[in-house]
Order: structure tokens, then sequence, then C-alpha cells
């Protein structure tokens, strides 16, 4: 009935010894059969389905458990997989979520992303320097005047021109529309530069309609799909990643995301390393959007480097994807993140970009001349 | 172009007068154009598109922000409402979402709860006293083990009879064997007893699996669904709660929601109210699971009852909804319970219910008994 497989989560818990180790009795309960301990017999359940410690251990002041659980209990779905992982323990003061150690048990009901790093690169015909990304925006624009600006960013040499993550139906440039107009003013723009800029449109929308937009994307010749997976369920990207008949990379912006992390320092949650890194290429994201340091966002520069771990930490047939720091970003600070990621990054520029002067396709070029240079 | 019709998100933000006005005019621009504000010419973008702040006052040490968005903003999604809501500051420190403040041209997008109160209580034919509540378990039981417990259940004579929340479709009771048998269990008690019961299985599951596992189980005659929305997405909620072929009434289950509320204390997040209260019941809900005060979670009695005021505060069409509060509830509680949420609760009763003596049946009646009495 059971594999024996386990996967093992590394949680950190607040409080002194006694209170930690019986926060991590507790979770080895609570996020299986959340039934009185007492009342279990000996047998199937007892000793295979409720958690089991198999460490707990102190460093820098706080007591980690790494915590294992039947490889069957998730349903080998990624929904339920979270719920054992940090369902009803969101709910409980001084747990976070540290990192996650999967066997191939549990990998292999996973795909992954279809591209990582080197298939973005490959699809990109870029070898060897940082990937540049941008928004289209403000939303309010027509689909025209988007047009207009993702045709300008590609002749000026960005690889990856995305919608705005408020960009999605509204009455001022409908997806449909917009996508379609995008696409087209990014293909001519290939044409006559020779690159393969891709456009990324944003596919996140109500549960219904989210394969349809996706489908739409395809057809109107999008190079990649933007999805906000704490708006949709971080299974709906899994599964646009898994889908043959789009065989698009996937985009993964953190909108609506950030609550797991906030209150990381603090202990509770589920951090950097493990949401932006694990979790997202288990849900097949090539790429994930995260506020750099430094920024108008609140993440540290350790938080930034544990994330880029998280990307490339081996994981099975998982693939390293990219991180892909943006928020507030401005063109001065590209040579110190160079320092910081390397070349394998994707610099996603926003409002900045639009502030560095009049002509958008000077200030591409302008930011390609830059990352060229320096890397 | 544009309706004029805008609605209100109520934020609270920490820190100094000036620090915090400075946050609220930072929250008009990031989540709307997410752009230089300075670039902006006068128009419609920037005089309509941008969050505009309606008021801003000071109370209980904490400033609060009353920022008001065209309703167009949203798409009339719930995905992109959430977005303009809370996306992007999520990842900023020190905003928590207080209550929303919907106009009709926004409500009538959503047509929330199907039963809300009233209509659960015609289809449960109980007109007077709290609803009685449980949760079949441990995982790691057969589909005919819980289907025993399910009819032990009806028979004691509980209203909802739901899997538990880590039930999904694993290998010791597959997803259509445990609901089959479960719902005829829980019909076979109902012919017996002459009671209206309803068995309630947990849809929660992968994003191409949730609308099956939603007809498969109205076709095993379930009565009602069960659904983790942070797990699925929101907006997964509301379409099951929409769906006509369905029309069952569905429950909301708080697995992997805690971090929203988690930090609410401290001033980030989404505040109980908002959360379990109005979003919930925007998305469908017709009943909203959350940790009842002084259980083994954290809430306090005053968020409970902020959770309480929320779900029923007028919403134009949106049906009040029950709130449910669960967790290491014990019948010890029933009676202090019943002095902070009246009649018009759902009580979840866990493995406390299990806990009370060997005999299922009788631990139920006694817990009707006590509801019976006192209510």
């Amino acid at each position: 009935m059971i594999s024996g497989e386990r996967f093992i989560v590394t949680y950190r818990l607040t409080g002194e010894e006694q209170e930690a180790y019986a926060k991590a009795r507790d979770i080895c309960v609570e996020q299986t059969v959340e039934y009185p301990a007492e009342l279990l017999q000996p047998g199937f359940i007892r000793d295979e389905i409720v958690g089991r410690i198999e460490s707990f251990t102190k460093a820098d002041s706080a007591y980690y458990a790494d915590i294992s659980y039947a490889v069957e209990s998730t349903a080998y779905e990624l929904t339920q997989f979270l719920n054992v992982l940090f369902g009803n323990i969101s709910i409980k003061p001084g747990i976070l979520v540290e990192k996650l150690d999967l066997p191939p048990g549990l990998l292999n009901a996973f795909k992954g992303p279809r591209f990582g790093r080197d298939g973005l690169r490959r699809l990109l015909t870029v070898t060897d320097r940082p990937l540049l990304f941008v928004a289209l925006k403000p939303m309010g624009l027509t689909a025209d005047q988007l047009a207009e600006l993702a045709y300008q960013c590609a002749v000026g040499g960005i690889d990856i021109i995305k919608d705005d993550h408020g960009l999605s139906n509204q009455v001022f440039a409908p997806y449909e529309e917009r996508i379609t107009r995008c696409a087209a003013a990014v293909a001519k723009a290939n044409k006559e530069t020779g690159h393969s800029s891709i456009y990324v449109p944003n596919v996140t929308a109500a549960f219904g309609e989210i394969t349809e937009r996706a489908r739409l994307a395809k057809a109107a010749g999008a190079g990649g799909l933007l999805i906000s997976p704490a708006l949709t369920g971080l299974d709906a990207m899994r599964y646009l990643a898994d889908d043959d008949s789009l065989a698009l990379p996937v985009f993964s912006h953190p909108a609506f995301q950030g609550s797991y992390v906030m209150a990381a320092s603090q202990g509770m949650g589920i951090a950097h390393y493990a949401l932006y890194g694990q979790l997202s290429r288990l849900a097949g994201a090539d790429a994930v959007i995260y506020p750099n340091f430094g920024g108008r966002f609140s993440f540290s520069r350790d938080e930034c480097r544990s994330i880029v771990a998280g990307t490339q930490v081996p994981m099975g047939h998982i693939k390293p994807i990219f991180p892909s720091p943006g928020g507030g970003m401005t063109l001065e600070k590209v040579p110190e993140m160079l320092e910081v990621y390397g070349k394998d990054v994707v610099f996603l520029m926003g409002g900045g970009l639009f502030k560095q002067g009049p002509d958008l396709v000077a200030n591409c070029r302008y930011f390609r001349q830059i990352v060229d240079t320096l890397s």
C-alpha cells in the first residue's frame, strides 16, 4: 500500500528547545492525520502516515526540525503536497518552511520547467550574458499604444517583453486585441533586427479563462506566458508549463505572494529559498520574478542570494531556472547586480527604463549596451 | 471608456504620519500603473487609473488610508481584483488590507454565495440552532472505513459531514471510491433517521482536476463541496459556487491561507475581517472555516468576532455566510462559543469528537444534545 519513500521538509521553529520540539511533534500530526495522537493504534497510519522527526538541531539561535512524510500522502498533486508542507500550520505562529528534500518517487510526479536556464537561452539565442526583460505599461494605454512600446523594446534589443502583471482583460486594452498586436509588433521588429525577442502576455485570469488565454497567446505568436501563481493557485502555473500544445516558457510573477515571505525573518511563512526557488521550479516556472535588494521592496541581499541558490540546487530532473530580480531596478544598479547574480540572471527593468530619457529605443539600447559591456 | 465608479480599500499603515502618508501615495501608483508618477501626463491614466487617497486618518495609534480605484481596473475578474487590492504591496512591509467597500458596478460582477446562511439552513432543514459539522479522518483509512464513520456521524445527528481537508486522491482511499461510499452511507443514514445530513467531499485538487472532482461529487450525491482556496486559487472556489450544473453549497477551508493573517497584528497582510469575511463571500463560500479562539491555533477572540462581522456586513446582493470556527474545538467549549457566536454559526468539531469516547454515534448525539439544550 505504501512505498516507504518519504520526503523531508526542514522547518525553522521559534522558542526555547522544549517549545520548539513540541512544535515539531505537533507538525507531524497536524499536517497529516490531524487526529488525537493517543487514539492512534500501532500500525500503518501511526507508523507511516504521521510525520516523523528525522532530526532536530539548533543553529543560529533557532531550532530546525527535518520532518519526513510518506510520498503517498501528497496524492502526487501539487495542491496536496503544499497542504502537507504548510497547510494548517500556515495558521500557527513560529513555523517557517526552510527547505525541501524530495526523493525520486515524488519528483517524478512533476515535470518541472520545460525550458529552464539552458532551454530559455537556446530559445532566445543568447549564450553568455544576462537576459533583458521589460514590462509594457502603464495600465490604461490602448492595445496599439502597448504594441508600439513592444516594438520599440524589441528594436532596442530587449530579449523578453512582457505585459505588466496588471494587464488582464480591461476595456482599455482587451486581451485578445492586445496580445495579437503586441505579438505582431515584436515579430515585425525581429524581422528587421534579426533578434529573437519574445512577447510574453499575462494569462493570470479567472479560473475558467486561464487555459483559453494561454491558447490565444500561443495562436497569436506569443513567446512565453506570464502568470501570478499566488492569484491563480500555484498549480495553474504547473498546468500551463506541462501543456505540450503550448510548449512555451513560463514566467512567475510574485503578486499576492509576498505574505508568505514577509514574516520569514520573524520565523513564519516560507523561506525565499523554498518559495521562489524550489517551489517555483516544481511548479514549472522557467524564470521567477521577485523584488531585487535595494529597490522599493524589502528583500535583503542575503535573501536574494538564497533565491538564486534555490533556483539551481540539484533537484533530480527538475531543471535550474532563472532568477529574475526586478522592482525599482535602475540602469545604475546593473554593475552591482552583475556582481551578485553573475550572468545567469534575467534583469527585469520596469518603470526605470522609461525614466532614462524620452526615447524608449535609445533607453533599451543603453540598457543592453551596459549589460553587454559589463558582462 | 470609464464609468467613474470606484471601489475603496481601507489600508492600515505603520509608521509615523509622514511615512504612512508616503506609503498611501505609493500604493496608489504601485497597485495600478506601476510607472514613474512624474512621467504621467494630466489625463485619463493619471486622473482615473492611478489610485486616489479618499481619506487619511489616525486611529488606535495607526494610520488608515481609504484608497479608491476605478472598477474597470479589475477587468471584473477576482484574480485581477485581488491584484489591485494587494498584489505587489503584499511584498512591502507595514501594509494591511483592513476592509473593502465595493460599489454596485463591481459587486454585480460577482454572484457571491449561492446559498448563504438562509439557503444552507433551508437545505439542511435546521431553522434555529447552530449547525453541526464534522470531518472524516484520519488520513490513511480506507474508503469503507471513512464511509462507516460518515454513517455513524449522520446517524448521530450531525448536519454536515466533510472529508478531512487532507483527503484528496491518495491510494488508501481513492477519490471516486471514497466519495461514492461516503455519499451512499449518509444517504442510508438519512433514510433511517429522517434527517437531511449532507456529505461534503474535498475537491481541492490539481488545476485540471477540480471541475471533474466536483462533477463526480455531484453525481455521487454529495451535498456540498469543500475547497481550500489558498491551494487552488480563490477564483476556483468562485467558479464552483457559480456552476449551475452543481448548485451545491461551498465550504472554504483555511489551509495554506494563514500567512495572509499571521502578521496582521503587526500591520501586514489581510485582516481577518476582510479575508475570512468579505473576500470569502465575494468568492462564493457559503461557510468559511477558520481556527477558533482558544484552540491550538492563534486567533484571538476579537479576531474571531471580526470574522463574524465580515461574514454579515451588508455587501449589496452578496449574501451573509456562516462563520465556521474549528480546530481543536472540544465539547466543553460549546457554551462559551454560543455566547460569542450566537446561533448563526457552524460548529466544526474535529479530533475532539473522537476523544469523547469510543462510540462515535454516542459522541455525535452528545454534541448535538449540548447544542440543542444550550441554544
